[in-house]
């Protein structure tokens, strides 16, 4: 029998977080990252979204381990929802491998979910090898906009599968070393059968700046500022977090942390050495209560505008310790993750309103982000030199433009492999195949539920265009008749000043829609005949489509 | 008495879109354009918002005419809208000035509104002024993404009101003359009181490209272009749409229009002279059935993403003439509205499935805006030199900045006023100030209805968040009692595999909320109990809060 190597994309390709890969040889099962994906605004009320993990379930004797590239949450936050599934044939939960400051980041995730204690976290180091099953995954050193970040060289019997996980090319990194070309260019000078390589940023062209610019916007910044500086960036952007305090430690300030997630992270880091914080730079609330503003830096969570965040709070007056004042400068370190663009602008609105000088990357440096541009996807293909390409991490035009890279770099046409989520690549002696689908579908995440169907979101838009109208008519079991008048009630339709009217008139409409007969049918009909009569009425007097809820009750 | 000039921006400052000044001297009114503005996402069901001219309508006496700057929808849209609502004490509507390509785009929106008749649009070439009770208003010609687009310089006993509309200074553009400079320095140097800058693009630094530089690629893809080449824009940018056509004429194209406002807009320009579209450039559909691909052209709508529009059809196969072939180029001859991005991406990415190649700004100069930069916002400062200042058509932060422009450029501090829709600003010989606010709320229109209130919108965000859960108690009218079972019915709450078991509780809920008292007292007491029982449990069980409409039917 032939040696088969299979790679199924769980997540991250066609859409942009959620990003899990599953290797599969024979007996042996790896899985790459575990992410999160934030919902769409059309996927109304769901929280979050996590990969469906149903192929690796079906063979979970298979599972050897999970390998997390880096810390960040669209690739760990998935964890806390697949774990408690993907639980071993022996009773515990996989192994799951990373590097220091991922398993930190990891460690306050689980433990806010209560799966700390359980969990069989495993770090790693670069240059590691780990044995799982027939797969030898060894670690190496990349740079992104995480520290500890890394990529995968994943030997097989039929070649050596590379995994770049997110990454840039960052010569000089804020935090940790730059990335390791060396180790890189060997591996693709043994030869590597398949490359997955981050899509994230396919479409730009040109380097992606390092890291390191944003320091000397963020020096001046501070040195600059009449009063406070308030830095609003992700909780999980450590280097930027050290960035901020350099900045402030150079310029005699001092740094106040608000925001649940920034300050457990803060912590973390400070205890896991990552985070640099000499002395007492990092001061308590009532410490900076006594300090002159100009000696003064706040680090916030909101850099994405998100509602319950402690910038937007502060932005609309709601925060328990920080109002704005006169002179205060606030900075958004971070760009606008797509679908955001209208929470973040309203908050850089209302700091405008309450006298802050606000700067964005739109209109000033202050951040850079991850992700290699084109010119450093040619630099990591032409590194590698794969005999297959398969692009990751990014919506289908990325995939696309990346392919386009790859076949512009030498790759055969047939060799490469712009895949979406769920598709199974088969890899043997006589080649490389689209071998059938898997399901891959967004598992969303609602409140303690995992899975919202397509019913509930559908009616949720319904509810969400035009409101809900009730209609309840009492009917008398023995002669099947209508009993009294019909009651409606309505939300989210039609202002009540307006409704009074139009209410008794739909009450009308359903008693005609049920005269004429001597006994009102079963409830199939009645539903069709009271909401195809009520839904024209309402469309003919108000052209909204109302979602219409017809009841009736037997007494 | 003091002459006291009021100057009330009604729409436009504060936001994108629904544009609108009123200018007010003792017993003369004119207000300047009458635009609407989309929706953002968490408007639900919300059609077009619209200018709140209460404060016209109170003063109707005073109505002297609505002059128009050009023809852009969010300068013109809510006209079908407000004129009805401003009809002038002689039982008329107000007079409409505005320019030719102007009147025929406004035209076009009235008449599917069944306005046109009674409508009183007069046309207006540069160099006219127009005698608006005491004020004196002098049509400048000026260039924007839209040809016929006209500056304002109104003349007062106080001193003349600079008003730029929308515009940039394109000294090469596409249609008609470059900007009047000459007439703008004119006015300037005779000295200018007040001046309404366009601030769109007031945080983008240098200048903003002639229209001229699309003219280049366009003509290139359509030389390079394997098969048809599909270009989607904005219906009412008629430039665009030249350009597009002289592009296919160049490389020996044919044209077909697809999208019913853009099909509408090209008839109307090609009527009115506006659009150069010599022979049979200008295909029908069966001639363009007969047509090799490369010999084609496709103009849709569509570039925002629109779920009805014809390229968004096209690209989920569902438009009835054009399907996606191999060898398409789409082209998205436009920029994203802030919160389309989302639609956007998903139809490049859709696009890219049916094997289209696309492109769109972020990797082609398909695109240019028609608004200042910094460096001709601080020319058109310059050239008018004006006493006090008013940054209009912006965002918060747009305004800022602009105003921060006009004070960098030697405005007085005090001169500059950075205000919001709603604020009345009163100049006099004494000075001037914000004297007083008026009502500018967005005015929403849902269907046929004008102003849907912020109850039905938080009631749509409610149940769009977690649903609704009906519950219904029947009642013995004598004994107060409750009969039967409760009956509970749920939609956009949570999946029905799951939700079978959790019904059934949710009645055992209402019973016992119900119970223990001898009769059920009066609807108020009835709804609390019922709806805080059932959120209680549904929240602990769920962790959603669903819409809860309890409702107790007496028999």
């Amino acid at each position: 029998m032939v040696e088969k190597l299979k790679a199924i994309p769980l997540g991250g390709l066609g859409e942009i977080g959620k990003n899990m890969m599953a290797l599969e040889l024979a007996d042996d099962l790896i899985l790459i990252d575990a992410g999160l994906m934030f919902p769409e605004e059309d996927m109304l009320g769901v929280d979050l979204i996590i990969p469906d993990v149903t192929y690796v379930e079906e063979r979970i004797h298979k599972l050897r381990g999970i390998v997390i590239t880096h810390g960040h949450e669209d690739h760990t936050g998935a964890l806390p929802y697949v774990l408690p599934r993907l639980r071993l044939p022996n009773g515990r939960l996989p192994p799951v491998y990373c590097t220091r400051l991922t398993k930190g980041l990891i460690s306050v995730k689980l433990d806010e979910h209560h799966l700390l204690k359980q969990a069989d976290l495993r770090m790693v180091r670069p240059g590691d090898r780990l044995k799982l099953g027939r797969f030898v995954v060894e670690i190496i050193h990349m740079t992104h906009s995480i520290p500890d970040s890394t990529a995968l060289a994943i030997e097989t019997p039929l070649g050596t599968v590379f995994h770049t996980g997110d990454f840039k090319f960052d010569h000089t990194p804020v935090m940790g070393d730059p990335p390791d070309l060396m180790r890189i260019a060997e591996v693709g000078r043994q030869g590597v059968l398949l490359l997955f390589s981050d899509s994230t940023y396919a479409d730009t062209p040109g380097y992606t700046p390092s890291e390191r610019v944003v320091s000397e916007t963020l020096d001046r910044i501070m040195a600059n500022a009449p009063g406070r500086v308030i830095v609003a960036t992700f909780a999980s952007l450590i280097s930027r977090i050290q960035q901020v305090i350099d900045a402030a430690l150079k310029n005699d300030r001092r740094v106040f942390v608000t925001g649940r997630s920034m300050m457990k992270n803060v912590q973390m880091a400070v205890e896991q050495g990552y985070l640099n914080a000499p002395g007492d730079i990092l001061a308590s609330l009532d410490k900076i209560r006594k300090l002159p503003p100009e000696k003064l830096a706040i680090i916030t969570t909101g850099a994405q505008g998100e509602p319950t965040s402690a910038l937007v709070r502060i932005a609309n007056r709601d925060h328990r310790h920080i109002q704005i004042q006169a002179g205060d400068t606030v900075v958004f370190s971070s760009s606008a993750i797509p679908g955001n663009e209208l929470l973040i602008n309203r908050t850089i609105d209302n700091l405008y309103r309450l006298g802050a000088n606000v700067l964005f990357s739109r209109i000033a440096n202050v951040h850079v982000h991850g992700h290699a541009a084109q010119e450093e996807l040619k630099l990591m293909i032409g590194l590698v030199k794969p005999r297959y390409f398969v692009p990751v991490h990014g919506e289908y035009r990325h995939l696309v433009m990346h392919s386009a890279i790859a076949r512009a770099l030498g790759v055969a046409n047939d060799n490469v492999f712009t895949l979406e989520d769920g598709d199974i690549l088969e890899i043997d002696k006589n080649g490389a195949r689209v071998a059938g689908r898997t399901p891959a579908d967004f598992v969303y995440v609602d409140g303690l539920a995992v899975g919202v169907d397509q019913v509930v979101l559908r009616d949720r838009k319904h509810l969400a265009g035009d409101g809900v109208m009730v209609a309840i008519v009492v009917i008398d079991r023995h002669t099947g008749k209508p009993i009294g008048r019909p009651d409606v009630v309505s939300r989210g339709f039609i202002e009540t000043e307006m409704s009074d009217d139009l209410m008794e008139k739909a009450r009308d409409v359903i008693e005609q829609a049920l005269a004429g007969k001597e006994h009102v049918a079963e409830r199939g009909d009645f539903n069709t005949r009271v909401h195809d009569a009520l839904s024209r009425f309402l469309f003919q007097e108000t052209r909204r489509r109302p979602m219409i809820l017809p009841m009736s009750i037997e007494v």
